[in-house]
């Protein structure tokens, strides 16, 4: 018997290089903003558009797979993994690249079986560079093998993570205290390009040794993790235990000694879950 | 009488071609790295060679010229900015970027005359895009003219800034809660892609709204700085005053509105100046 899951991956890059030509065009048109829980929480028509293109060619394909989209969840649907062959889905991973115009804009897709991820499929559509890992099997940039750096030195490591306005005081505090304990490691730098799902790329193709962050949810991570896995990296939770796709909380690094340094390095602060607490 | 600079800038552009050439063929190879003035401050044998490449061609071309370059300056050559016209060049901006293959990665060159700025040429290797601006003339990405985002309001924008280890304690600490401050507006967001030049062109080009920074040097600046006033946008001292390339201090915005908003929410610290304080 072959791979089971093999036609639904091809089928995911297919819809996923569709949905990022209709990303680029509408980067061509006027793009208007809504805001969602607040003014720096931004969603698009095409964000909306792009995830209904998605999950309505999955389902006519696959109609007993589940679901589990950005948008959808954001309009009430439920953020549950199950057992069941679930796609989970970000069509535009990057919004407010997006809105701005900002280089860094994908879509991801994650696929899990059993709660496992079967493979995660990244397109950078911008770059127009399409990031592909089935698991056991590998990890593909266009279809051209990639490798983290294996860089185990932090003080050699370029580290990536996203500042925001947060409204809990807080979590505002202890995110911008992380960077000051990062930068004084030190590392050779901070960069923060935007997306999560290309952060995750650019720690799996080498050019960037970590990534780490708390608030994100399982779209933004299930297509990436998959990736630097493939590429021969680790993905931890941030307190460098196992990593859980609905907990909200990511380290991706080139080796498991730079994923522990920045775990023990990085304050934690509450997030919630995505299968629990709503978002 | 024909425009007397415009053949320098013909030229500048095909040696900044071939700059970037080199750059990118480099990054195929090991990259063997340096440390300048502390563990991330970089240098690698790339910056020295591609200086060199640039001023011999330059110099044999214009032998009465004068120039100013980072690995020149970091040699002992004087920075001090005359009347004579003068090359002002970043052979790699973003050498930590080009260290780790980082994707932002770019040859910057800015010409004066008088001690004003004449072109401005930023050469984005990796990602292949060539921005080029002559005064009063507009500005340029692959030939296609861009402009800024005329954007007004900064609670609607994405500011770009850099943070990284400082050895002084007060400096590390302002720097850090300069974000926290711009952050707190808010802002959009905060985007840190890791090379001055690139940061500049990305305000030109409207993909980015500002950028700000302290203890940047002439080299990072000169070639950006035609590029956003070409653009439509205006350059700033960091107090919100005139810009002084030599003053390592630097608002790159799409609008005078955001530039003094930007201004006004930062806190300044003391950097020393390129002309008097050495390197």
């Amino acid at each position: 018997m072959g791979d089971p899951w093999q036609e639904c991956m091809d089928h995911c890059v297919e819809i996923t290089r569709k949905a990022g030509k209709m990303i680029c065009d509408a980067l061509q048109q006027d793009i208007t903003v809504m805001e969602k829980s607040s003014p720096v929480d931004l969603v698009t028509e095409t964000d909306q558009k792009v995830e209904q293109l998605i999950i309505s060619s999955i389902k006519e394909k696959y109609p007993t797979h589940s679901f589990i989209g950005e948008e959808s969840v954001a309009a009430g649907a439920p953020s549950v993994l199950t057992d069941n062959p679930t796609w989970i889905i970000d069509p535009i991973d990057g919004t407010t690249n997006f809105v701005h115009r900002f280089p860094f804009v994908s879509v991801s897709i994650g696929f899990t079986v059993n709660k496992e991820i079967e493979f995660g499929i990244v397109y950078s559509c911008v770059e127009d560079k399409m990031y592909t890992a089935r698991k056991g099997k590998g990890a593909f940039c266009n279809g051209v093998p990639i490798k983290v750096s294996g860089q185990e030195d932090v003080r050699q490591s370029l580290v990536l993570t996203e500042m925001g306005f947060k409204k809990d005081p807080e979590q505002f505090k202890t995110m911008l205290a992380n960077v000051k304990t990062i930068l004084t490691i030190p590392v050779h730098g901070i960069r923060s390009p935007g997306s999560a799902a290309v952060n995750m790329c650019l720690v799996a193709c080498g050019s960037a040794d970590a990534y780490y962050h708390m608030g994100i949810h399982c779209w933004d991570m299930a297509g990436g993790a998959a990736i630097v896995r493939e590429a021969g990296g680790v993905v931890l939770d941030i307190s460098g235990g196992p990593f859980d796709l609905m907990s909200r909380r990511l380290i991706a690094a080139s080796t498991r000694a730079i994923a522990e340094r920045i775990a023990k390095e990085v304050t934690e602060f509450h997030v919630g879950r995505d299968d629990t607490d709503g978002v």
